[in-house]
Protein backbone atom coordinates (compact mmCIF):
# COMPACT_ATOMS: atom_id res chain seq x y z
CA UNK A 1 0.00 0.00 0.00
CA UNK A 2 0.99 3.33 -0.95
CA UNK A 3 0.60 6.24 2.02
CA UNK A 4 -2.58 7.02 0.88
CA UNK A 5 -4.06 3.62 0.87
CA UNK A 6 -2.94 2.81 3.99
CA UNK A 7 -4.47 5.91 5.65
CA UNK A 8 -7.81 4.66 3.73
CA UNK A 9 -7.60 1.17 5.27
CA UNK A 10 -6.98 2.88 8.60
CA UNK A 11 -9.95 4.64 8.60
CA UNK A 12 -12.22 1.38 7.17
CA UNK A 13 -10.90 -0.06 9.91
CA UNK A 14 -12.47 1.90 12.04
CA UNK A 15 -15.52 2.26 10.47
CA UNK A 16 -15.78 -1.48 10.37
CA UNK A 17 -15.31 -1.61 13.99
CA UNK A 18 -17.66 1.19 14.88
CA UNK A 19 -20.66 -0.33 13.00
CA UNK A 20 -19.58 -3.52 15.31
CA UNK A 21 -20.39 -1.44 18.42
CA UNK A 22 -23.25 0.10 16.65
CA UNK A 23 -24.94 -3.47 15.52
CA UNK A 24 -24.50 -4.98 18.88
CA UNK A 25 -26.41 -2.82 20.76
CA UNK A 26 -28.77 -1.65 18.91
CA UNK A 27 -29.28 -5.49 18.35
CA UNK A 28 -28.89 -5.35 14.59
CA UNK A 29 -27.93 -9.05 13.81
CA UNK A 30 -27.70 -8.89 10.11
CA UNK A 31 -25.92 -5.52 10.87
CA UNK A 32 -23.39 -7.19 13.17
CA UNK A 33 -23.06 -10.22 10.72
CA UNK A 34 -21.94 -8.24 8.04
CA UNK A 35 -18.40 -6.58 9.76
CA UNK A 36 -16.99 -10.26 9.76
CA UNK A 37 -15.30 -12.38 7.29
CA UNK A 38 -16.88 -15.22 6.09
CA UNK A 39 -14.36 -17.78 7.83
CA UNK A 40 -14.35 -15.24 11.08
CA UNK A 41 -13.21 -16.80 14.33
CA UNK A 42 -14.41 -15.71 17.55
CA UNK A 43 -12.78 -16.88 21.00
CA UNK A 44 -14.95 -15.54 23.72
CA UNK A 45 -14.05 -18.63 25.90
CA UNK A 46 -12.40 -16.11 28.70
CA UNK A 47 -15.88 -14.83 29.07
CA UNK A 48 -17.80 -17.75 29.68
CA UNK A 49 -18.31 -20.09 32.77
CA UNK A 50 -18.36 -23.48 30.65
CA UNK A 51 -15.61 -23.12 28.22
CA UNK A 52 -17.67 -22.12 25.78
CA UNK A 53 -17.21 -19.36 23.18
CA UNK A 54 -15.21 -20.47 20.24
CA UNK A 55 -17.26 -19.81 17.18
CA UNK A 56 -16.70 -19.67 13.61
CA UNK A 57 -18.54 -18.19 10.68
CA UNK A 58 -19.81 -14.88 10.34
CA UNK A 59 -23.71 -16.12 10.53
CA UNK A 60 -22.89 -18.04 14.00
CA UNK A 61 -21.11 -15.51 15.32
CA UNK A 62 -23.66 -12.83 14.83
CA UNK A 63 -25.72 -15.94 16.43
CA UNK A 64 -23.93 -16.75 19.40
CA UNK A 65 -23.25 -13.12 20.39
CA UNK A 66 -27.10 -11.36 19.99
CA UNK A 67 -28.49 -14.76 21.52
CA UNK A 68 -25.81 -13.77 24.70
CA UNK A 69 -27.67 -10.28 24.99
CA UNK A 70 -30.88 -11.27 24.85
CA UNK A 71 -32.86 -10.00 27.38
CA UNK A 72 -30.02 -7.22 28.77
CA UNK A 73 -29.89 -3.78 27.40
CA UNK A 74 -26.03 -3.46 26.76
CA UNK A 75 -23.62 -0.76 25.87
CA UNK A 76 -20.32 -1.21 24.08
CA UNK A 77 -17.45 1.40 23.56
CA UNK A 78 -14.84 1.23 22.23
CA UNK A 79 -11.51 3.45 22.12
CA UNK A 80 -7.51 4.15 20.59
CA UNK A 81 -6.87 1.58 17.87
CA UNK A 82 -3.29 0.39 17.71
CA UNK A 83 -3.30 -0.75 14.10
CA UNK A 84 -0.40 -2.68 12.15
CA UNK A 85 -0.55 -3.60 8.82
CA UNK A 86 1.08 -6.89 7.93
CA UNK A 87 0.01 -6.89 4.36
CA UNK A 88 -2.25 -4.90 1.89
CA UNK A 89 -5.31 -6.67 2.99
CA UNK A 90 -4.19 -7.99 6.42
CA UNK A 91 -3.80 -6.28 10.18
CA UNK A 92 -3.84 -7.06 13.83
CA UNK A 93 -5.67 -4.35 15.72
CA UNK A 94 -6.03 -3.95 19.60
CA UNK A 95 -9.00 -1.95 21.05
CA UNK A 96 -9.41 -0.22 24.19
CA UNK A 97 -12.97 -1.26 25.37
CA UNK A 98 -16.12 -1.20 27.94
CA UNK A 99 -19.19 -2.70 28.08
CA UNK A 100 -21.80 -2.56 30.63
CA UNK A 101 -24.95 -4.81 30.25
CA UNK A 102 -28.14 -4.47 32.09
CA UNK A 103 -31.23 -7.57 32.67
CA UNK A 104 -34.35 -6.08 31.55
CA UNK A 105 -35.81 -9.10 30.85
CA UNK A 106 -35.61 -12.17 33.43
CA UNK A 107 -37.26 -14.81 31.02
CA UNK A 108 -35.52 -14.06 27.83
CA UNK A 109 -31.74 -13.47 29.86
CA UNK A 110 -29.64 -16.44 30.39
CA UNK A 111 -26.86 -14.01 32.15
CA UNK A 112 -26.15 -15.11 36.10
CA UNK A 113 -26.04 -11.20 36.90
CA UNK A 114 -28.20 -7.80 37.24
CA UNK A 115 -25.62 -5.47 36.19
CA UNK A 116 -21.84 -6.00 34.29
CA UNK A 117 -19.60 -3.31 34.02
CA UNK A 118 -16.34 -4.74 32.46
CA UNK A 119 -13.21 -2.97 31.00
CA UNK A 120 -10.37 -4.61 28.21
CA UNK A 121 -9.10 -4.84 25.17
CA UNK A 122 -10.03 -6.41 22.38
CA UNK A 123 -7.08 -8.07 19.98
CA UNK A 124 -8.49 -8.55 16.72
CA UNK A 125 -7.22 -9.29 12.97
CA UNK A 126 -9.20 -8.17 10.21
CA UNK A 127 -8.90 -8.82 6.38
CA UNK A 128 -9.66 -6.71 3.58
CA UNK A 129 -12.15 -8.39 0.72
CA UNK A 130 -12.84 -6.45 -2.14
CA UNK A 131 -13.06 -2.95 -0.63
CA UNK A 132 -14.04 -4.01 2.85
CA UNK A 133 -12.15 -4.60 5.74
CA UNK A 134 -13.78 -7.11 8.00
CA UNK A 135 -13.09 -9.00 11.28
CA UNK A 136 -10.96 -11.95 10.65
CA UNK A 137 -9.89 -13.06 14.62
CA UNK A 138 -11.79 -11.02 17.48
CA UNK A 139 -10.82 -12.47 21.41
CA UNK A 140 -10.86 -9.97 24.45
CA UNK A 141 -8.45 -9.60 27.37
CA UNK A 142 -10.17 -8.35 30.28
CA UNK A 143 -8.62 -5.81 32.59
CA UNK A 144 -11.76 -5.53 35.20
CA UNK A 145 -15.26 -6.93 35.29
CA UNK A 146 -17.59 -6.26 38.82
CA UNK A 147 -20.83 -7.80 38.58
CA UNK A 148 -23.80 -7.52 40.86
CA UNK B 1 -13.25 14.71 -3.57
CA UNK B 2 -10.42 12.68 -4.05
CA UNK B 3 -9.25 10.39 -1.36
CA UNK B 4 -6.59 12.70 0.32
CA UNK B 5 -9.89 15.76 0.32
CA UNK B 6 -11.82 12.96 1.96
CA UNK B 7 -9.47 11.98 4.57
CA UNK B 8 -8.55 15.76 5.66
CA UNK B 9 -12.75 15.84 5.82
CA UNK B 10 -13.17 12.58 7.86
CA UNK B 11 -10.38 14.47 9.99
CA UNK B 12 -12.07 17.86 10.01
CA UNK B 13 -15.48 16.45 11.04
CA UNK B 14 -13.46 14.33 13.93
CA UNK B 15 -12.01 17.61 14.95
CA UNK B 16 -14.96 20.03 14.97
CA UNK B 17 -17.25 17.15 17.41
CA UNK B 18 -14.51 17.45 19.34
CA UNK B 19 -14.49 21.23 20.05
CA UNK B 20 -18.56 19.87 20.28
CA UNK B 21 -17.92 18.03 23.53
CA UNK B 22 -14.94 20.42 25.09
CA UNK B 23 -16.82 23.39 24.87
CA UNK B 24 -19.96 21.58 26.24
CA UNK B 25 -18.33 20.23 29.28
CA UNK B 26 -16.26 23.54 29.65
CA UNK B 27 -19.40 25.71 29.30
CA UNK B 28 -17.87 27.49 26.55
CA UNK B 29 -20.32 29.26 24.68
CA UNK B 30 -18.69 30.88 22.14
CA UNK B 31 -16.65 27.76 21.35
CA UNK B 32 -19.66 25.44 21.10
CA UNK B 33 -21.53 28.04 19.18
CA UNK B 34 -18.99 27.79 16.41
CA UNK B 35 -19.15 24.06 15.73
CA UNK B 36 -22.43 24.90 14.29
CA UNK B 37 -23.71 26.02 10.91
CA UNK B 38 -25.67 28.99 11.01
CA UNK B 39 -28.75 27.49 10.08
CA UNK B 40 -28.10 24.66 11.99
CA UNK B 41 -31.37 22.57 13.54
CA UNK B 42 -30.83 20.40 16.85
CA UNK B 43 -33.73 18.50 17.96
CA UNK B 44 -33.68 16.84 21.32
CA UNK B 45 -37.39 16.92 21.35
CA UNK B 46 -36.49 12.84 22.90
CA UNK B 47 -35.01 14.42 25.97
CA UNK B 48 -37.41 16.50 27.03
CA UNK B 49 -40.59 16.05 29.56
CA UNK B 50 -42.75 19.11 27.90
CA UNK B 51 -41.88 18.23 24.03
CA UNK B 52 -39.78 21.58 23.80
CA UNK B 53 -35.82 20.94 22.62
CA UNK B 54 -36.31 21.91 18.77
CA UNK B 55 -33.80 24.68 18.21
CA UNK B 56 -32.47 26.62 15.20
CA UNK B 57 -29.59 28.37 14.66
CA UNK B 58 -26.19 28.25 15.49
CA UNK B 59 -26.94 30.77 18.63
CA UNK B 60 -29.80 29.56 19.78
CA UNK B 61 -28.90 26.18 20.03
CA UNK B 62 -25.59 27.55 22.12
CA UNK B 63 -27.69 29.31 24.55
CA UNK B 64 -30.49 26.63 24.63
CA UNK B 65 -27.93 23.65 25.80
CA UNK B 66 -25.68 25.61 27.82
CA UNK B 67 -28.91 27.14 29.45
CA UNK B 68 -29.83 23.29 30.27
CA UNK B 69 -26.62 22.18 31.83
CA UNK B 70 -26.61 25.91 33.75
CA UNK B 71 -26.41 24.37 37.28
CA UNK B 72 -24.61 20.91 36.27
CA UNK B 73 -21.27 19.47 36.32
CA UNK B 74 -21.74 17.65 33.06
CA UNK B 75 -19.11 15.10 30.84
CA UNK B 76 -20.07 14.46 27.51
CA UNK B 77 -17.77 11.76 25.79
CA UNK B 78 -18.34 10.79 21.68
CA UNK B 79 -16.74 7.68 20.29
CA UNK B 80 -16.62 5.49 16.87
CA UNK B 81 -17.96 7.38 14.06
CA UNK B 82 -19.56 6.53 10.94
CA UNK B 83 -18.92 8.86 8.36
CA UNK B 84 -20.63 9.02 4.82
CA UNK B 85 -20.31 11.57 2.60
CA UNK B 86 -23.46 12.85 0.58
CA UNK B 87 -21.58 15.24 -1.55
CA UNK B 88 -18.08 17.24 -1.55
CA UNK B 89 -19.58 19.94 1.06
CA UNK B 90 -21.87 17.43 3.03
CA UNK B 91 -21.81 14.83 5.67
CA UNK B 92 -24.05 11.94 7.64
CA UNK B 93 -22.70 11.39 10.90
CA UNK B 94 -23.51 8.85 13.88
CA UNK B 95 -21.74 9.36 16.89
CA UNK B 96 -21.73 7.15 19.72
CA UNK B 97 -22.25 8.84 23.27
CA UNK B 98 -22.46 8.79 26.85
CA UNK B 99 -22.95 11.99 29.21
CA UNK B 100 -23.12 12.18 32.99
CA UNK B 101 -24.74 15.13 34.59
CA UNK B 102 -24.69 16.26 38.23
CA UNK B 103 -26.39 18.41 39.88
CA UNK B 104 -24.41 20.96 41.86
CA UNK B 105 -26.09 23.85 42.11
CA UNK B 106 -29.92 23.48 42.93
CA UNK B 107 -30.98 27.24 42.13
CA UNK B 108 -29.06 27.34 38.89
CA UNK B 109 -30.49 23.89 37.92
CA UNK B 110 -33.66 23.04 35.77
CA UNK B 111 -33.18 19.45 36.05
CA UNK B 112 -35.85 17.27 37.67
CA UNK B 113 -32.98 14.88 38.88
CA UNK B 114 -29.53 14.36 41.10
CA UNK B 115 -27.77 12.55 38.82
CA UNK B 116 -27.89 11.54 35.05
CA UNK B 117 -26.09 8.81 32.96
CA UNK B 118 -26.89 7.77 29.64
CA UNK B 119 -25.83 6.50 26.76
CA UNK B 120 -26.71 6.45 22.83
CA UNK B 121 -26.46 7.77 19.11
CA UNK B 122 -25.81 11.20 17.81
CA UNK B 123 -27.21 11.40 14.41
CA UNK B 124 -26.00 14.24 12.84
CA UNK B 125 -25.40 15.96 8.94
CA UNK B 126 -22.53 18.38 8.25
CA UNK B 127 -21.81 21.02 5.72
CA UNK B 128 -18.87 22.14 4.53
CA UNK B 129 -18.16 26.26 4.70
CA UNK B 130 -15.50 27.67 3.57
CA UNK B 131 -12.65 25.43 5.01
CA UNK B 132 -14.85 23.70 8.32
CA UNK B 133 -16.72 21.25 8.38
CA UNK B 134 -20.17 22.67 10.56
CA UNK B 135 -22.96 20.60 12.33
CA UNK B 136 -26.18 21.03 10.50
CA UNK B 137 -28.45 18.72 12.03
CA UNK B 138 -28.31 17.16 15.45
CA UNK B 139 -30.33 14.74 16.89
CA UNK B 140 -29.83 12.27 19.86
CA UNK B 141 -31.31 8.70 19.89
CA UNK B 142 -31.05 6.81 23.64
CA UNK B 143 -30.04 3.15 24.36
CA UNK B 144 -30.59 4.08 27.71
CA UNK B 145 -30.92 6.54 30.67
CA UNK B 146 -30.23 6.30 33.89
CA UNK B 147 -31.59 9.24 36.35
CA UNK B 148 -31.05 9.08 40.59
CA UNK C 1 4.39 18.80 5.61
CA UNK C 2 1.87 18.23 2.32
CA UNK C 3 -1.07 16.97 3.61
CA UNK C 4 -0.59 13.41 3.57
CA UNK C 5 2.20 13.85 5.51
CA UNK C 6 -0.26 15.28 7.89
CA UNK C 7 -2.11 12.98 7.92
CA UNK C 8 0.11 10.15 8.73
CA UNK C 9 1.15 12.52 11.27
CA UNK C 10 -2.27 12.73 12.73
CA UNK C 11 -2.39 8.88 12.74
CA UNK C 12 1.41 8.54 14.37
CA UNK C 13 -0.27 10.72 17.43
CA UNK C 14 -3.26 9.15 17.77
CA UNK C 15 -1.04 5.65 17.64
CA UNK C 16 1.57 6.83 20.57
CA UNK C 17 -1.71 7.75 22.78
CA UNK C 18 -3.06 4.29 22.57
CA UNK C 19 0.07 2.75 23.85
CA UNK C 20 0.09 5.58 26.34
CA UNK C 21 -2.70 3.78 27.85
CA UNK C 22 -2.85 0.72 26.88
CA UNK C 23 0.93 0.53 28.98
CA UNK C 24 -0.45 2.63 31.46
CA UNK C 25 -3.43 0.07 32.49
CA UNK C 26 -1.38 -3.13 32.00
CA UNK C 27 1.67 -2.14 33.73
CA UNK C 28 3.56 -1.94 31.01
CA UNK C 29 6.68 0.02 32.45
CA UNK C 30 8.95 0.28 29.35
CA UNK C 31 6.03 0.14 26.92
CA UNK C 32 5.10 3.26 29.10
CA UNK C 33 8.18 4.68 28.83
CA UNK C 34 8.46 4.93 25.22
CA UNK C 35 5.57 7.12 24.52
CA UNK C 36 7.75 10.16 25.85
CA UNK C 37 10.58 12.24 24.09
CA UNK C 38 13.46 11.81 26.46
CA UNK C 39 13.74 14.98 28.16
CA UNK C 40 9.55 14.59 28.61
CA UNK C 41 8.11 17.06 31.06
CA UNK C 42 4.81 15.63 33.09
CA UNK C 43 2.91 18.47 35.29
CA UNK C 44 0.57 16.55 37.33
CA UNK C 45 0.84 18.79 40.39
CA UNK C 46 -3.00 19.66 39.99
CA UNK C 47 -3.62 15.45 40.82
CA UNK C 48 -1.25 15.99 44.15
CA UNK C 49 -2.46 16.58 47.97
CA UNK C 50 1.23 17.87 48.64
CA UNK C 51 2.12 19.51 45.59
CA UNK C 52 4.32 16.80 43.78
CA UNK C 53 4.09 15.76 40.70
CA UNK C 54 6.30 17.54 38.08
CA UNK C 55 8.69 14.79 36.79
CA UNK C 56 10.96 14.94 33.80
CA UNK C 57 12.62 12.21 31.58
CA UNK C 58 10.50 9.42 30.34
CA UNK C 59 12.38 7.19 32.60
CA UNK C 60 11.34 9.31 35.46
CA UNK C 61 7.70 9.82 34.42
CA UNK C 62 7.39 6.07 33.64
CA UNK C 63 8.74 5.02 37.39
CA UNK C 64 6.53 7.75 39.07
CA UNK C 65 3.42 6.70 37.02
CA UNK C 66 3.51 3.52 37.62
CA UNK C 67 4.42 3.70 41.20
CA UNK C 68 1.39 6.03 41.65
CA UNK C 69 -0.48 3.36 40.58
CA UNK C 70 0.73 0.39 42.29
CA UNK C 71 -1.30 -1.67 44.02
CA UNK C 72 -3.99 -0.15 41.98
CA UNK C 73 -6.53 -1.87 39.44
CA UNK C 74 -6.64 1.39 36.59
CA UNK C 75 -8.46 1.71 33.42
CA UNK C 76 -7.81 5.39 31.72
CA UNK C 77 -9.81 5.97 28.35
CA UNK C 78 -8.71 8.85 25.61
CA UNK C 79 -11.18 10.27 23.15
CA UNK C 80 -11.82 12.83 20.75
CA UNK C 81 -8.43 14.41 19.91
CA UNK C 82 -7.76 18.17 18.59
CA UNK C 83 -4.37 18.35 17.41
CA UNK C 84 -2.75 21.43 16.11
CA UNK C 85 0.41 21.31 14.40
CA UNK C 86 2.93 23.89 15.38
CA UNK C 87 6.03 22.89 12.87
CA UNK C 88 6.58 20.07 10.92
CA UNK C 89 7.87 18.38 13.85
CA UNK C 90 5.66 19.61 17.29
CA UNK C 91 2.41 19.55 17.69
CA UNK C 92 -0.33 20.53 20.42
CA UNK C 93 -3.14 17.73 21.37
CA UNK C 94 -6.00 18.22 23.80
CA UNK C 95 -7.59 14.59 24.72
CA UNK C 96 -10.84 14.13 26.38
CA UNK C 97 -10.19 11.38 29.15
CA UNK C 98 -11.87 9.43 32.18
CA UNK C 99 -9.69 7.35 34.77
CA UNK C 100 -11.41 4.81 37.34
CA UNK C 101 -8.92 3.33 40.05
CA UNK C 102 -9.42 0.25 42.64
CA UNK C 103 -7.50 -0.17 45.13
CA UNK C 104 -6.82 -3.99 44.89
CA UNK C 105 -3.68 -4.46 47.22
CA UNK C 106 -3.45 -2.45 50.39
CA UNK C 107 -0.18 -2.93 51.32
CA UNK C 108 1.24 -1.65 48.13
CA UNK C 109 -0.97 1.06 47.38
CA UNK C 110 -0.04 4.73 48.30
CA UNK C 111 -3.45 6.40 47.57
CA UNK C 112 -6.24 7.81 50.31
CA UNK C 113 -9.11 6.80 48.29
CA UNK C 114 -10.65 2.69 48.05
CA UNK C 115 -12.37 4.13 44.44
CA UNK C 116 -11.65 7.10 42.05
CA UNK C 117 -12.92 8.08 38.76
CA UNK C 118 -12.11 10.92 37.02
CA UNK C 119 -12.59 13.06 34.20
CA UNK C 120 -10.98 15.64 32.39
CA UNK C 121 -8.59 16.65 29.33
CA UNK C 122 -5.25 16.26 28.88
CA UNK C 123 -3.29 18.96 27.40
CA UNK C 124 -0.15 17.73 25.79
CA UNK C 125 2.46 18.70 23.03
CA UNK C 126 4.24 16.13 21.10
CA UNK C 127 7.67 16.05 19.31
CA UNK C 128 8.21 13.81 16.38
CA UNK C 129 11.78 12.31 16.58
CA UNK C 130 13.08 9.90 13.70
CA UNK C 131 9.60 8.66 12.54
CA UNK C 132 8.14 9.04 15.63
CA UNK C 133 5.72 11.06 17.50
CA UNK C 134 6.58 11.20 20.85
CA UNK C 135 4.82 13.24 24.05
CA UNK C 136 6.94 16.29 25.13
CA UNK C 137 4.91 17.87 27.65
CA UNK C 138 1.47 16.12 29.27
CA UNK C 139 -0.36 17.73 32.32
CA UNK C 140 -4.38 17.11 32.77
CA UNK C 141 -7.09 19.78 33.72
CA UNK C 142 -9.89 18.02 35.36
CA UNK C 143 -14.16 18.52 35.05
CA UNK C 144 -14.81 16.43 37.95
CA UNK C 145 -13.04 13.59 40.31
CA UNK C 146 -15.73 11.53 42.79
CA UNK C 147 -13.61 9.25 45.35
CA UNK C 148 -15.00 6.56 47.91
Amino acid sequence: MNNIERLLAIEGIKTTKARYFRCLDTKDLAGYASVFAPDAVMDMRGESRDGEGLVSGAGNIASFVLGSVSGLSTVHHGHMPEIEFSSDTSASVIWAMEDKLWKVDDAAAVVPFSTLHGYGHYHETYVRIEDQWLIRTITLMRLRVDIS
